[in-house]
């Protein structure tokens, strides 16, 4: 079962949200774009609340993005060194999510190596929400969504229509390629999802021993030659090698993963001039990505860093029971 | 000599209150749990006030806890992470403090490996005031005060009588047992302080190895089972064990431990039903306390926790000399 | 070619301010030294401003003061913990700059470990503002800065005269003396431009092996006798010694660097009773300066810290275009 809206629920996966759910989402983050592009880019939407980040692998951009969204909306902001925290006296998981709810948190931001941590904490807290930052190689929801959402915002803007209003519509027979290392990136399973449900289509490329061995139930095309679907795309989804999640050990060498892999100068020459190319960050220039690509004006790579503000603005908004229509007020 | 009240001074140790002065701090406690129960749980009191905290031993909650108790009440927060800070360079715990003060700092609170740490920093500072946050095996005022607090609250709510005007009452002849580690406990030794100095009877029981040397002159009763005073007990206040304090020398295994000490479920039904659980956190569970007895009504971990805002809320604004008499106007 | 204003400029070195440049940041800084004198010392001047820290290197001061002056002009503060970020995930310094400028970042401040690294940030970046806070042993402007209004402000004093409005005259035949490892000392380099743009005369005291190459050209004294210039010295400002960039390589042991180099109470002794001195800190206590010496009237190292939060506020003001016309509103 799906549902049609985020208001007051956990966001643990895309797979929770029907067509209606996302769009939701897409629609309340156009409100808070709006708020971000003002000089006091701040509206007292969440004042007192407590938004704790717990992240238990490391991260840059998206603790930071989802602490600036928090501050936009004038929350306060708490978050957890875990490396250097109660989990190294031998805390659980459980205790420590349920200190952080006792001390005052009202929703709970977490990145954790395990598939399914913050749904196993849904169960432990007592009022706050949870948001899922990242389990494992299971899902990164924000991220899917933010992607669609600046995807969303590029093909409007071509079009010179307003992406605000417009629905799953720009996703319609969209081509989406997404290439690299799938098997251990939670980034392309919830891209998958989101992109199928707004009503895209889906190939994925990757070598044979980075694609997940459930891929075949996905609704997705497969191939191995990037070469041979290049010049269909729309949407180039590009991702990080996850070499810290084990993926060094399934391509032979960096350089031959790029030689296959990699949007180079050569392939990109092959894309449609409309085509998009996305990319979660952060970049491994010359390895994923030619630098002269990534530095091309269809790369979205920025807009998805700044867009991430909005569209977790958004989650905050709606998980904590802001309703999508008194926007025009919380914003 | 112990003082009547914490107006302006600095919290070092229970030691140096009475107890009228640990009553002051569990009725201004009071007040500020009740702030801590609003939607929007901010007041103005300490606009404009820089809290700093410096933190040489690793910590999740009591920080937290601090710095959440900082922000209800409006100051600012400025974490120094000592791990990667000018110590490393060689500076002085002296100088580091100054520093502090001199960025701005109107309260200092300090975790420190070395017992007395916390006092001799009072003499190096012109006006801020210091707290202690645990220093060695020395004190950890703090929780101690928070300890009661939430007894104080439990034996009140039992008895259906608010908490706030009972004063020390709740403590009279009141059965506390203080199990594990005590000897590399300061969570202990200030618990001791702080329930005899408000009329309670304090047994410690932990095996040789794990009692302080010089307990004989701190008015307890030792014990070494266990299983003989649990049926006596009012408030069983377990204890960590502090293995990076170097507890792990002093029993022979953690399984024989939690046979001898731990708060096992077949212990935990010798208890009285009125008994109440207490643990400074983190747990450990399966070691110190089953987790069962951890989740049981009886167990208030969790309200420890949540207290503990509102009781650090109370010192910053004592220490930093907002008088008992306008906590009205305070909160 | 120097410029007479930092308005709306990012702050790289000391070399791109003319003497009327420095003497706008030392007047600006003493409107914000007010500010900070203040019970509540805060302003909404930069309300909805995004000030994000980006330091590759180690610090506590440093990093500490910009956002503690951050947040008394009432911005935001994002700290990147570069040490567990994208970096280590291959990310190149431009695309994590990059990044935070399009999480919203209004001005980025940079220690880096490459000389230079701020600069080149200043080529990637769209609208943000840089500042360097330590680039290799390149410059440190802002500790100059701070460090040359320390001095003004305490010339002025003994004077009886207000420092503010006395522009460069305080510097006017001043003599100056750096002592110790000038070679890999940022803080020498721009403390030399700073002083001597604004009319001072410099002596560097060192070793051979701690005098930087290219030294001749910097229009400076250069001796290696420390006794033979602390007579006609009216500030001597010590360094530290670099152990972390290099400087062990070069001193024979720490007790020989003392010997000759440290300001011990015997050297102190042969100092003009005006003479005063200066650290930036951290200090090691009996290794560059006797602990009796750095506790002197005349030693400012305190100073220095509480003078660096109003100059890194001026800083910060006028880099994001605050007109200095308009101080008397902004404070």
């Amino acid at each position: 079962m799906t549902a049609d809206t985020l208001l007051g629920a956990d966001l643990l996966s895309i797979d929770q949200l029907s067509r209606a759910g996302i769009v939701e989402v897409l629609e309340a983050a156009e409100a808070f774009a709006e708020v971000s592009r003002r000089s006091v880019p701040r509206v007292p939407t969440l004042r007192g609340k407590l938004v704790a980040t717990l992240f238990f692998e490391e991260s840059t951009r998206t603790r930071m993005s989802f602490e600036t969204a928090a501050k936009r909306l004038s929350a306060d902001v708490a978050s957890l060194a875990v490396a250097s925290s109660s989990v190294k006296k031998g805390e659980s998981l459980r205790d420590t999510a349920q200190t952080v709810e006792a001390l005052g948190a009202d929703v709970v931001i977490i990145r954790h190596a395990h598939a399914g941590a913050p749904e196993r904490v849904t169960g432990w807290l007592e009022d706050a929400r949870v948001i899922n930052a990242g389990d494992g190689w299971h899902e990164h929801p924000s991220q899917a969504l933010l992607d669609c959402f600046t995807v969303r915002e590029a093909r409007c803007a071509a079009l010179g229509e307003p992406a605000e209003g417009s629905g799953a519509g720009p996703f319609e027979g969209l081509e989406v390629l997404i290439v690299g290392d799938v098997r251990h990136s939670r980034v392309a399973r919830s891209e998958v999802r989101c992109y199928l449900t707004l009503g895209a289509r889906v190939t994925l490329c990757a070598p044979g021993t980075l694609l997940p061995r459930d891929a075949e139930e996905w609704g997705v095309e497969m191939v191995s030659d990037l070469d041979d679907v290049l010049a269909d795309a729309d949407v180039v989804s590009l991702l990080r090698l996850q070499t810290e999640r084990g993926s060094g050990a399934f391509v032979p060498s960096l350089e031959e993963f790029t030689a296959n892999y990699g949007l180079t100068e050569r392939r990109a020459a092959m894309l449609k001039p409309s085509a998009l190319v996305t990319h979660p960050g952060p970049m491994v220039r010359g390895v994923e990505i030619a630098s002269t690509v990534a530095d091309a004006a269809n790369a979205l790579v920025l807009r998805q860093v700044a867009n991430g503000v909005a569209v977790r603005m958004a989650i905050l908004y709606l998980v904590l029971g802001g309703e999508p229509e008194r926007l025009a007020e919380a914003t």
